[in-house]
């Protein structure tokens, strides 16, 4: 069995343990990077290394940037009544993507799971309500997903934010229930955003 | 569009150039890296780093190797009347997996195709006849791909060798043609190997 390289090995191993890469994808993106261009193979190695480095939270939205606050929470042509609340940053990327939202956004980094030992405290729910008492927002739109763990965290943030007087949204029933936002096709979560629904 | 911080986009642009990655997984990958601990991060991105630096290719078998020759090669007991013909390093993985084989390897590092532009010189051709001179085997099994590419090529070499009097022979079609001999599983390809017929 000892007939790959260590270094090819070392990489395989690597590889393989990202999600939705097993050893034969793994062997075959090391074999494919031994081929690769000096150039390309060290720039994914820097890419990679130097990911962390320069990433900070948004302290408002909590959303992954370089720059605190980030450039959608920086940018003061947005429409500040309306924050949409999403369980990831790629959840953020999928919904600039329609072009069909105008407000800020607030990043929880996952859902209420007690399976999974995830509760509320383990998400950016303090800073959501925080945010929600210095600055009111007269909507908030609660976009995350269609699965069971999304709705109980709507339901819970719904809870927590309506006595305020807030309206709280949540994204319209054009979604597949049980599929994924962030593989919503454009057209899809452009009508799921016009009709969304008080909570 | 720019709602990724840069850093995180340059890794997602970097992962996307990699063979069965699109954007999509890329961006999975890259927030899945942001998230992973700081040492399983610097890990892989040292494992693509270093991969290049201590890989050579072994002089006898043209295999991808930290040494040279390679540890099979260097492994007297392997029967040096039979050299087994493959396209790729994890040609050999497969082969080696399944315990059937004791002879030796060479690795061509592609296929003759002409469509790509790839001629019997960008192959490890020359290595194998000079070898071949040098140290005569008895048999050479042609394990090439079952594919038109493979075919050819295999022809090609049968041209070329059978005329010193050794034995050429091909796998035994239990592979289906048009597949990829790297993804056969460890029966099919011991049977192919234990069927093998003269070219």
């Amino acid at each position: 069995m000892h007939v790959v390289a260590e270094p090819i090995q070392r990489l395989i191993d690597a590889l393989s343990q990202l999600p939705g890469i097993g050893p034969k994808s793994a062997s075959r993106l090391a074999f494919y990077l031994l081929r690769a261009p000096g150039e390309q193979v060290q720039e994914l190695s820097a890419a990679i290394g130097e990911l962390k480095a320069s990433i900070v939270y948004c302290g408002r939205c909590q959303n992954l940037s370089v720059t605190d606050p980030c450039a959608i929470c920086a940018d003061a042509t947005r429409d500040a009544s309306l924050i949409c609340v999403v369980e990831e940053p790629l959840d953020v990327v999928a919904i600039e993507r329609t072009g069909a939202f105008r407000g800020y956004y607030h990043v929880l980094h996952g859902v209420i799971n007690p399976v999974e030992g995830i509760g509320p405290d383990d998400l950016r729910i303090a800073a959501l309500l925080a945010r929600q008492k210095a600055a009111p927002a007269t909507e908030i739109l609660i976009a995350t997903n269609p699965t069971m763990e999304g709705e109980a965290t709507a339901m819970y943030l719904a809870r927590l934010l309506r006595p305020d007087g807030v309206r709280v949204t949540r994204l319209a029933r054009g979604l597949p229930v049980g599929g994924d936002l962030e593989y919503a096709d454009e057209v899809t979560l452009s009508r799921a955003l016009e009709g969304r629904r008080e909570l």
